[in-house]
């Protein structure tokens, strides 16, 4: 049960402030997130981690010295928009580039991917590892699959060493991979966890039964076991991870046990006794292990095992100083506080003043997007009933949430004072409707909607080639952030066809609004043709059969509000007296 | 729910040897506990803490530099026994003398206060600060009497800086108290917690409520509550704390938010930000906060406000450095590690060649502590009856569970290899019969059995004068820590008369055992004459009125134990010709 709460809706930022009041020492809250409040060095790496809340001490807890310079902190149990990511990420990057690394989540992946395509695209080198340390939700032929779980501490511990000691982004990178691929961990649980105003749990494990392998927010294990002993446990856990190790994995393993929740430190400690002499009788050397709450589901019932195969340079990077709220290693260099919040505030007024063309295409922009709500709210119920068939039933719904969102915030950042551009009005409603719908159709709206901003800029005139360069942009980041293919049976299908009919229909001389109407006929037909694809990515894929027959609700989105949007503009242009 | 385990009656010995194997660099096992593991100053005051295990950090996660030399590990909620206490301190105890430092629970001040003595006599000076800062088991004018909850930590880590800084005995003695008496707290609790192999919780806090004041142990709180919001809650708990500040509080605090178990780290922070801000309207400074799990009660749903009113010298002790596995502070010198196996195996090897009187004298006791033993299980039954009339009707059981322990201890170390002295063997027999009875009247026979070994000692010859010694030492340990007087309703009704008629025969020149005999008749008497008293003190005061027309069953237990004395010795004197 989670107990102590004000409004459930704003528990994450709530727990956030108080975690930074407790913890000003360390840490200092920016936009998005935590940034470490102590200075570092000038030209280190900036490890940048996160993921949704109610995990801690993942990941705020583990901002410090010798650990992460920056966490950035989704809402309970859901990744961090992109927006804050990079927020987070430019207030934390020094001049040594930035490494971001998460648990693989898909839609952790989506949203830190879209702000490392913002972070590089802006000067500031940015690579990404993603934890894959769960044996239980993949084969080992498949261990890139694989989800992120308490392996985090590992690979985010050498990394952050590795930052600390002044390695270049090339080998920070080389070894949060290599921790990644030399860390294995496994699970159990035997309860769920109670998000804060829910009645129920999350999910459940029936009584006296323990779940292996299930996944910190109730994703589904291998099996289902009666309650074993602490032995039978140990034995188990051990068994398993010692049957998936790396090759080469040397004889020298750092071990974690770590408490989800009401599992707690006696218990965690009685099998951690029982771990390592399992493992010492099978030969290996346990060094410096942790045990203790380290990776947390809120209230959740259970534990896991981590194993990482030591060498000798893990080791060392394993076993440097960290000086963190939650986690603490050896002798850190004392460090001042660094000023957060003048550097948060300089970076804030740095947005750049429009010229006349693009603040008169920033309105444009403005109506476009209520518009493209227009169509969406008209639409919602059909969409979601569409998504319902094969998925989950939450397009609608969450289309509804990302275009709100989008909307206000165009027309917010259109009334600052000064004015604004295009770039700066898309790139606003763009992080808002990433941040707001949730999931991957919101990442990749928003994702498509600024590089779309980029692609516009701040320009003292706007051609038709402008117009064609930012469809090019919105689709190509489409493809890139969502790594569909045509015939997968997702908004690509509508996406492409569009695109391309669009860019020839320009380069022919055709006039934007008329190019833009001849590519939604075309966008419609090729999202309405979808019915005959069997989905092979995206929201329909685990019920491809039920899908047959029935179009992708995200192909039919799209080229419903590119259809609107010839509408608008051609009602625009009517209005203004330009096109009779 | 406690869920990982093996044998549940193992559970606490289990755990801490696991919390050993997961902090070698910090800790090292002893007998009865666990003491730094690192180099100490040869000349340092050892702070010694301890109480039930199910509390962690507290106790052992508390034991490192900077912070406490040992800790004493009882079992799940349950003191640790003297002896347990006595071993740990020995082995922690450097040349500065031994601070003990605890909660006030009646078992654990009984233990503690019978370590002490011991310690005291065998010359490592000793004193003792009791812990009482929650607000909810006293009225200010009562402060003595609080219990100690989560303002251990405040107690703790002033006196461990302290002592690390070098301060002698006094100075550390006098900042604890000071300490101490400055700090606050106040706990609430949602539900209770499960003991290892139980169905079912300790205690329950119906659903929907929240008891104020609620002892970690399920002890009666002050009163009943709706569920508050965090804010209201913080409302609560700081307005109560603020109206009990200490005098001369000054307007620098340390605030400690403490969670149970099962209120998870990000309800801990939201509650704190709404803490620190209600302290910081009140025109309070809030100095290096902790906000976390640091006194926990296994998974219990609840937690706790701690406040401590700083001045200079507090400030300083509070912020000076810490490294133990579960509290970490500031940068601590780094220090190698002792051997302390070899330190406690010397201390082991010490055991005396007993002289040829001591040896016969202790085979004697063996079969004394056998002939209790018979005594008590004759009468299990009836002493338990008889406690249920005013008590908790375990007086039967508990010196069932403390006479069973001491009989098998008296014969183990009699079988030792070279032989072993009567005080060797009265000793091993009072420190196993304080350690598995539990409760007072455990802790009151094991005290007395060791005092009375003491005074025996290892002898070239034995005298009836020693016979009276050691009647005298025994009856001394009960009154010097039982704190009864006569006519409170206790054993010590029994006692005194006992020892007054058996000193008074044997000073007029009567065997030791007439002496013996005459005295049991007086004892018996005495103890049936505690029908008429009211009781003031010990197991019947809480239902005075009911225990009137009926005796003590510890005087009871008493007389019945020296009466079969009396007849087993002429039985065996007898048996070996010496009286017809």
């Amino acid at each position: 049960m989670t107990t102590i709460f004000d409004n459930p809706a704003e528990f994450a930022d709530d727990a956030l402030d108080g975690f930074v009041a407790a913890n000003r020492n360390y840490v200092a809250r920016v936009d998005g997130g935590v940034v470490r409040s102590t200075e570092m060095n000038p030209n280190q790496v900036s490890l940048v981690v996160g993921g949704g809340s109610g995990h801690y001490p993942a990941f705020a807890g583990l901002v410090g010295t010798g650990l992460a310079a920056g966490s950035a902190c989704g809402n309970m149990f859901a990744s961090p928009a992109a927006g804050q990511i990079y927020r987070v990420a430019k207030a934390a990057a020094m001049n040594g580039g930035v490494l971001l690394s998460y648990g693989n989540y898909a839609g952790d992946v989506l949203h830190f991917g879209q702000a490392q395509v913002r972070l590089n695209a802006e000067g500031i080198e940015t690579r990404t590892v993603v934890v894959t340390d769960d044996i239980a939700s993949a084969p080992i032929e498949e261990w890139e699959k694989r989800r992120g779980i308490a392996g985090d501490l590992t690979v985010f511990k050498v990394a952050g060493a590795a930052a600390e000691a002044g390695l270049n982004l090339d080998d920070v990178e080389r070894l949060a991979i290599k921790a990644n691929y030399r860390t294995r961990s496994l699970g159990v649980a035997f309860d769920g966890c109670t998000l804060p105003g829910a009645e129920e749990a999350l999910f459940h494990v029936p009584a006296g039964k323990m779940a292996l392998g299930l996944g910190i927010h109730g994703e589904p294990g291998i099996s289902e076991h009666p309650m074993p002993t602490a032995s039978e446990l140990a034995e188990l856990l051990v068994s398993k991870l010692l049957a998936d190790k790396p090759d080469d994995a040397g004889n020298e393993v750092v071990a974690i046990v770590n408490g989800l929740g009401t599992v707690k430190y006696d218990e965690l400690f009685l099998l951690f006794g029982r771990i390592e002499k399992l493992l010492t009788e099978a030969g290996l050397t346990v060094v410096e292990p942790e045990c203790g709450e380290l990776v947390t589901s809120l209230d959740m019932s259970g534990l896991s095992l981590t194993l990482l195969w030591l060498d000798d340079e893990l080791k060392t990077y394993w076993g440097a100083p960290a000086d963190t709220p939650a986690f603490r290693k050896g002798n850190s260099v004392p460090r001042a506080q660094r000023n957060v919040a003048a550097a948060a505030e300089a970076e804030a007024a740095e947005l750049e003043t429009p010229t006349p063309a693009a603040a008169a295409l920033g309105l444009q922009a403005v109506s476009a997007v209520a518009a493209i709500r227009d169509v969406v709210i008209e639409h919602e119920e059909a969409l979601g009933n569409l998504d319902a068939i094969a998925g989950d039933g939450d397009h609608g719904i969450g289309m509804r949430r990302g275009v709100d969102a989008a909307a206000a915030a165009a027309q917010k950042t259109a009334n600052l004072p000064g004015g604004t551009s295009v770039a700066a009005i898309l790139t606003a409603a763009g992080e808002a409707w990433s941040e707001k719908a949730g999931g991957t159709s919101g990442a990749l709206w928003g994702t498509a909607f600024i590089a779309a901003a980029a692609a516009l800029g701040n320009k003292d005139s706007y051609s038709s080639q402008d117009a064609a360069d930012a469809v090019g942009a919105f689709s190509n980041a489409i493809t890139t952030l969502g790594k569909a293919e045509p015939g997968d049976k997702t908004m690509v299908d509508a996406i492409l066809p569009f695109r391309d009919a669009f860019l020839t229909a320009i380069s022919s001389g055709t006039e934007v609004i008329d190019s833009l109407k001849e590519a939604a006929v075309v966008s419609r037909d090729a999202a309405t043709a979808t019915s005959a694809l069997r989905p092979l990515k995206g929201r329909a894929r685990p019920l491809a059969e039920k899908s047959l027959g029935h179009p992708d609700p995200g192909a039919i989105s799209f080229s419903l509000i590119v259809e609107r949007l010839g509408q608008h503009f051609e009602q625009e242009l009517m209005e203004s007296g330009t096109r009779a």
